[in-house]
């Protein structure tokens, strides 16, 4: 799609918006009846169960149009969701979108979003078959619903977790909340490509990285805005078998490993100085006082995996989710005893703020 | 649930409006694991195929909280989406809720939604599985996701009507855009209980019913308010292999026969005197200058089921759908011309001012 008009909604109304969002989506084999009829048709495959998640964002509370460049909001509105399924060891496989937006929305903001959705769909072997648009009096709302499939004996729960297991989490944490600390703290903005561009809003000649880091800013404002959902490392761990429980990341380690230790009736060790963090993070963080390590806890939005396995299992997980290309990392142990601590290397529980964002609070 | 508290949402902070809203869902035989994980895992049974569909309400465009009741606004929210499911001759199984709340909403408000929701779900044999909740700083969202299901040969499309077809409705039609009509000329609001309760806003001597209406506003507001989605006939017709094709009737007949015409490549040709009108709006409607057809042929959110069917099946239908309490009425044919024209009795086109409701213009 390359429409360069930016003439609003309301010259469009709503079946020629319904047209313009759906003439990206291309018809896919494992969809028997797409958008158009009153519900979409699919068939699972033989033997296998569905698995079914939902996510609302809402402008002003989960993104803000001057940060989010649509294109990216239109790839994290379907990834956050396909980090669901992974989170199953699932497959995904359909998608539903709901949008409710301003009349005066520029038709390129519509246009790029649904680039982006489509963009990760297809990344992610994921059919749009259904959704709903309506007017907003307040901003963009957007609802997407996931499918995904698998057979009975591979889905990955969050109940399983068992005493002495080990806690494993995929890729590096805190990034995404390093990233939206920098991004608070200096302020940015960006140019209607899908590229991420840093505006410094005071001088031009300041810049706000600290010299020499690498990469500066990008690879953290990157987790932020464009996250990769796990879903290859979810199912080479559901296909192995190894994995005794599974979630996303999405509200901080702890949080989100507390939600295993509470569905499987255990708790849980971490040990402070086995969190995995990037070199970005690293060295964006070398001069602060302290490394910030609640960002990596309890930051949120790093849409990694963490999971529980036996101790005997510990070659094969490294293998099977190095083989996917992300590295995997061994951060704590399950005890059977209730409660997760974070623990310092010396032993004692390390105590920190938590930087999640909790609703209504 | 019975909480009388009207204390707000900020107290209860998200994972308590979780657990309050989870508070009322029963475990169903049809779940295998419910609300709690990454995602939720259901199975189809043996030979079915899935049916999906999503619905967006905002407060201020769907609804306005003053008008309705939280508990109508829960039946209604996933009425609708039901109505879909039923529209394709499915058997509707399970739902995913999210709502966008903001912090200051009473927490009766929410208990009272939900038990209206899980009171339709119930009805119908859905099973809440999953949802989303997050806060919202502009009024209330609501997101519904429905699934169903139903054997390959069964379902019923939009494409299918064959030129020479009777076409059908279910019910009556209009009731809800005169129950909206009249909201707006008088004025009402709600108490807080499940019955609807009209206030008139002037004085309390005027009773704006015309003098001798039978059961007065009441059925058409209820039409409005509480509709009943026509999941039994649906299924019925979709059993009985009879209808050619089907659609669910929420943006008026005209508009909604017109998905069927277009999807099916025919046209078609509606009676104006065949347009089944209840009771109640006529006579509520006797002292107007000319029945308010406008209303019955495009007031929208009838919800009731319109589909198509060879003639030599007359009597299977009537008999199937009154077999499930609903009166059935034809109203017009399938042409192999395109257009959908409404005829008065002289055959004469009637032409006529759509009340529908267009997002975005």
């Amino acid at each position: 799609m390359t429409h360069s008009s930016s003439s609003a909604l309301a010259n469009l109304g709503e079946f020629g918006l319904i047209s313009r969002i759906t003439a990206g989506v291309s018809p896919n084999g494992n969809v028997i009846t797409g958008i158009g009829d009153d519900a979409a048709v699919t068939a699972l495959s033989a033997g296998m169960q569905l698995l079914t998640s939902t996510d609302m964002l809402l402008e002003g509370v989960h993104f803000r149009r001057v940060w989010h460049d649509p294109y990216l909001l239109g790839r994290k509105s379907l990834a956050v969701s396909i980090s669901d399924i992974a989170a199953m060891g699932g497959i995904p496989r359909w998608a539903l979108l709901s949008l409710a937006l301003s009349s005066d929305l520029p038709l390129d903001f519509i246009d790029d979003f649904m680039r982006g959705f489509l963009a990760m769909a297809s990344e992610n072997q994921v059919s749009l078959i259904g959704g709903d648009t309506c007017s907003s009096r307040s901003g963009v709302a957007i609802s997407v619903t996931i499918m995904g499939e698998q057979y009975p004996d591979l889905i990955v729960r969050r109940a399983g977790a068992m005493p002495d297991d080990d806690i494993w989490v995929t890729g590096t944490l805190g990034d995404a909340a390093l990233g939206l600390k920098l991004a608070d703290d200096v302020g940015f903005g960006f140019t209607p490509s899908t590229e991420i561009s840093i505006q410094n809003q005071g001088s031009p000649h300041t810049d706000s990285s600290p010299a020499g880091v690498e990469g500066g800013m990008q690879p953290l404002l990157s987790r932020l805005l464009d996250p990769n959902p796990r879903v290859l490392v979810g199912l080479a761990l559901a296909e192995a078998g190894v994995a005794t429980s599974m979630i996303d990341v999405s509200d901080g380690i702890v949080a989100d490993y507390g939600h295993i230790a509470e569905q499987s009736g255990v708790g849980g060790r971490i040990f402070l100085e086995d969190l995995p963090l990037s070199r970005s993070f690293r060295s964006y963080t070398a001069s602060f006082p302290a490394i910030p390590y609640q960002m990596a806890l309890s930051g949120g939005e790093d849409y990694e995996l963490c999971f529980t396995a036996d101790r005997s299992n510990r070659e094969k997980i490294v293998d099977c989710v190095e083989k996917c290309g992300i590295a995997v990392t061994r951060i704590g142990i399950v005890t059977s005893f209730s409660g997760v601590t974070v623990v310092k290397p010396d032993g004692t529980p390390y105590s920190f703020q938590t930087e999640g964002f909790n609703h209504f609070t």
